[in-house]
């Protein structure tokens, strides 16, 4: 029982996992979503959540991505270096069983910082291989920690993380904001008009606190406060991400209620850009790499 | 039994009260400090809370300033408008009983936005007051909400609030790098290093995760990631409040643990920081203040 009959691709995150069963012909044929992400599995728990993992979508082998292959995880999988393609991360497999097998996330070392990323890594190169974005392309990838990946050839050349998605998440939970951010988030003008803001004029953390001061001497609307909060958060990000010196056609690949963000924050920097389905990435990514396997 | 014979000063916060018995010389004769903040005390709980006050520190009139005058306080004082100074303060006193005044908060509206503060005017007005401060002045105020004002003619001219304080609480205890800011916080070569990082070369989001991937990758050591995420916050709040184009003295005033960590990261902006102890600062404005009160 091989490969070649089919497998199932897992993204198994800190908070949440999606299997995938992917049939004999590569073909998507059922799929499950649930929060069994790795912090709710304790350390000797990841055979009995494979064994539920199966026991859903059929006795196949895994492939598996994403934080699983962590410290906290199943079985650490160690940072393949940039630049990495899709056979760096094939070749480094951490087998967590005869057909269990873990891809390893990637790192970077240069300009005087360092970076990790686990998970997006087969996004971005499954994008690339079916020519979803070009060999040359600045790739953002929206999330709790959003990357600004620069692909080369190919390959993942450098990428730099961004804490948007978990600071966003941190204030609308504890901070001075929290009431104010319980809203909805809208692509609309506020949120531009923030984003554009935030692009041109980095102030970021005095900006935060002037959501609530706005609010409170009647000089903004409470029911913006959430959007207006992000688009700050977003241009800012986006700020960061168009830093990088470079002509490439930008992407932003995800889950299409972020894309739609940052793609209007792009719009406010003038440039333009490509949105992407980050699950039909993964899909290709994963089946790349399932190619690769030759046992 | 008016203010002549002593009065007691309260500076009555979210999380905190201090209070402090000064008498009829305006000598500081007795104080004590606990955890009892307006969020520990029920709406109609502030009558108890005073008087437990008084049973400490003795029957004297009361002089509060800071977040028991906030909409969630005992009675709500409304902001006076920049400029303001002493006598404003003093002439937009609220009276929650008779012998109990609250001091209002200032606000500030201009340069396209809004800010409020709620105690900090005190200080910075007893410190123009008393001579610790020249009339013309940038002073800076770090706690939770750092601010930033321009004195002018010893009236606060504008200010600018940087969440700085909170946002390193938020990340100390529940972000992703919680385990990494547990240790403590110095004004050592770290800290002026990612000072001087975040002073010139602003990308606050982005270099917060950056500490977390530094760590893991080997290329920072864990011991020193508390301080170099205080002094990333704090040089970006750094570089914000010296973006106002003025060549006035800067004075930080505050507690001393703080004022340490802003005199060092001015020092890396190449500006020297005059630092002042906040509590001599609070007790010099209500002190003014009480001067004022002619019943």
């Amino acid at each position: 029982m091989g490969w070649t009959d089919g497998y199932i691709a897992v993204d198994w995150g800190t908070t949440n996992r999606r299997a995938y069963l992917i049939d004999g012909t590569g073909k998507h044929a059922d799929e499950f979503e649930d929060g069994k992400g790795i912090l709710s599995v304790a350390p000797l728990g990841f055979g009995d959540a494979v064994a539920e993992i199966r026991r859903r979508l059929g006795d196949k082998p895994l492939l598996m991505a994403g934080m699983v292959g962590s410290n906290r995880g199943w079985r650490e999988a160690p940072y393949v270096s940039c630049p990495a393609d899709l056979d760096d991360l094939a070749k480094a497999l951490v087998w967590a069983g005869d057909r269990e097998a873990i891809i390893p996330g990637v790192s970077y070392i240069g300009e005087g910082r360092a970076d990790v990323m686990r998970g997006e890594e087969v996004q971005l190169l499954g994008a690339a291989a079916v020519g979803l974005v070009d060999p040359h392309a600045l790739v953002c990838h929206p999330g709790t920690h959003n990357k600004w990946a620069l692909l080369r050839h190919g390959k993942i050349h450098s990428f730099r993380t961004v804490m948007t998605g978990e600071l966003f998440s941190l204030l609308k939970a504890h901070s001075i904001l929290a009431d104010l951010l319980q809203g909805e988030v809208e692509a609309n003008e506020a949120f531009k008009q923030a984003a554009k803001h935030a692009l041109y004029e980095e102030a970021l953390t005095a900006d935060l606190f002037a959501v609530r001061a706005g609010v409170l001497l009647g000089q903004a609307k409470k029911e913006d406060a959430a959007t207006w909060t992000s688009g700050l958060l977003i241009g800012s990000d986006v700020r960061i991400g168009l830093s990088v010196p470079d002509g490439a056609q930008i992407h932003v690949m995800g889950r299409p209620e972020l894309t739609r963000l940052y793609a209007a924050a792009v719009g406010q920097a003038g440039r333009e850009a490509i949105e992407l389905d980050g699950e039909q990435c993964f899909l290709a990514g994963i089946h790349e790499i399932a190619k690769r396997i030759s046992h």
